[in-house]
């Protein structure tokens, strides 16, 4: 007899990691014991991207040989490059990212090893490919062609100059890089879990990452930071003259119709996602430079008018929208961006659950019919 | 703190489902209440696809229906269809699938809505598609044409003709057939765990059969069944006029070095894999009428080898190998066929997810260091 399940697998702890740590009830995230606040002003993508995946903050000299890894990984494999326009002119840019992961494998000449060297070599030009395909999935779709990459770049100025085709302000590109620090990794979230799940297998790298960008995609994870843009789009659309004082009437109605807001609340959490703290400055800043602020008051207006309501924190994905908006992504490329920085994560994680693997299957609680007799076709 | 991990969530409970139920202590499966013993011979593929995404057996109206749809949905849609040359030429078989499932969501009508009827529809288009693919995949590496499907066929008989160029014997389909049946669900496998966790996010049912098919490709899972026929391929080659005879000193030595026999065993059944009885049987019945039993003789002793000197049980994996290879299916395209039958399982779990979904978001148990001092790059 099976023991009931645990809906969600809600506090139930599925795995062991060295790679980042939670304390809930502080609203604290470690990467590798490390306070993301300690990391979030002062440490660049790079730099966590190394410390995820290798263990340690790399020295200068290590820096410099993984800049190097990540520039010569940031050409696209012969594959996906060559289906590119097909597959941007066809697909939505998740469902395409996905696509386009899945192509590169082909073209990756450690696609079938599991050695730790192997993985470690994939997931540096896994992590240096995903800027480069979310912005040549953006050019191509605009009939566009990428700019090329200027190697003297942060990943993050990289990733907006070939996404917008010019250089952008120090302070963007500077804003983008602690975004990318604050999404690189978060425990067992579930795009993470779902690539651990596969790694698990024994299954290779780029089948892990894919089933994580699937995942990620969906609405109640990645995906809600385009939703959150969406909503306050919608409101500003409806609203009059001042859409700020709508917020607080149309959020009150949705909650009395028991509708979820999206970009509050979160499982581990119960105070606030520290992360939110610093894109809460960052949305501040950047509305303040943008000389339209409005988008920011109203999602400080929502964020009050929801704890009042529900005692609901804004979680990572909330102040994440506001701040790609002002910095001039499109809206739907928002998880996209997310996935360009948990790709540091991912890759990790994968390398972690080859390193001390066991197969990850669970039970089920059956609860359908039981013991029925099969009739012929002709008894129906 | 949280509690200690149950590594591979080995009997943790992670979901509740209607679809599938397993007895390990009796070795019994069912599907809907009925047992896999009752269906296996007397039910078709396609009926047990519509009672797994359909709730109950199809009446003879429902199944002309069912088959119907199954026949609209065989075409390609124009990406997967238009990338399919390059993409069969540069990747792996699985890899292939994983890419070419991906590419498909681009022409599905119902791709962005998750609603009982639009999962519906794209479950039954995911089951016809899949043999599609693998057929157009290893007639376009082979450079030659996809003969046209024959829709007077079942599903296992087309897949064979097109797979092969030639219409199958009768009872090889009818083989084939029962293979499918035999696969199509099984609880909380791997692969059905990541479509559920991925599905769990309300992403799409193709991102989830997109994670599921690269969590099969794992040697632990689906990847078995290639890496059992490989097994038995390395022995005879090295063996001398009496392979049979080699069998069981090559896996005394390989279970005396620890190594792990791959088709044997499995966390759930305690005792004969029921699927491995069915398996057994025919390839049995495949090898007589083969004139050349041998790779069979060197599966049993294996088996009993096996048994002898570690206790373990064939799983499905270890006869469906033979079985494949006495179907003339190439030896690479074994877990590609498991998908085949997979398909109809993994699109009825994404469809219960979504019914009464919860994110599935497990903990962790954090096992690195903690509260370090982030040092500037200038001082490491």
């Amino acid at each position: 007899m099976a023991d009931k399940p645990s809906k969600g697998l809600a506090d139930v702890v599925a795995a062991s990691t060295a790679l980042s740590d939670i304390d809930g009830q502080a609203g604290r995230l470690f990467y590798r014991g490390y306070d993301i606040h300690q990391l979030a002003d002062v440490a660049t993508f790079e730099e966590i991207a190394y410390l995820l995946q290798r263990g340690t903050p790399p020295t200068p000299a290590e820096l410099d040989g993984y800049r190097a890894e990540l520039a010569a990984g940031r050409a696209l494999g012969k594959l996906a490059g060559s289906t590119l326009a097909v597959v941007s002119a066809a697909q939505g840019p998740m469902e395409a990212l996905r696509s386009l992961v899945s192509l590169a494998s082909a073209d990756d000449p450690d696609k079938d090893s599991n050695a730790p060297a192997a993985n470690a070599a994939k997931a540096a030009r896994l992590t240096a490919q995903q800027p480069i395909l979310v912005a040549a999935y953006h050019a191509a779709r605009q009939g566009r062609e990428l700019p090329p990459p200027d190697p003297g770049l942060s990943l993050a100025a990289n990733f907006l100059l070939q996404l917008r085709g010019s250089v952008p302000a120090e302070r963007d590109a500077e804003i983008l890089d602690t975004c990318l620090v604050l999404h690189a990794d978060h425990t067992m979230n579930a795009s993470t879990f779902a690539a651990r799940v596969c790694a698990a297998t024994l299954s290779d790298m780029h089948s892990a990452v894919v089933a994580a960008l699937g995942t990620l995609k969906g609405p109640l994870h990645g995906g809600a930071n385009e939703q959150v843009m969406r909503g306050l789009m919608a409101i500003r659309a409806a609203a009059g003259s001042d859409p700020v004082a709508e917020v607080a009437p149309v959020i009150r109605d949705r909650l009395a119709a028991g509708q979820k807001i999206m970009g509050f609340g979160h499982r581990v959490y119960k105070t606030e996602d520290p992360r939110a703290t610093h894109l809460r400055q960052m949305a501040a800043e950047l509305a303040a430079a943008s000389g339209d602020d409005t988008y920011y008051r109203m999602s400080r207006q929502m964020e009050e008018t929801v704890f009042a309501e529900k005692g609901l924190y804004p979680n990572v994905d909330f102040f994440a929208a506001t701040v790609y908006h002002y910095l001039g992504i499109p809206t739907d490329l928002f998880t996209s961006v997310f996935s360009v920085s948990r790709m540091a994560g991912w890759t990790a994680h994968v390398m972690e659950q080859h390193a001390d693997n066991r197969l990850i299957r669970p039970d089920s609680e059956y609860i359908g019919e039981r013991d029925l007799t099969w009739q012929p076709l002709s008894e129906r």
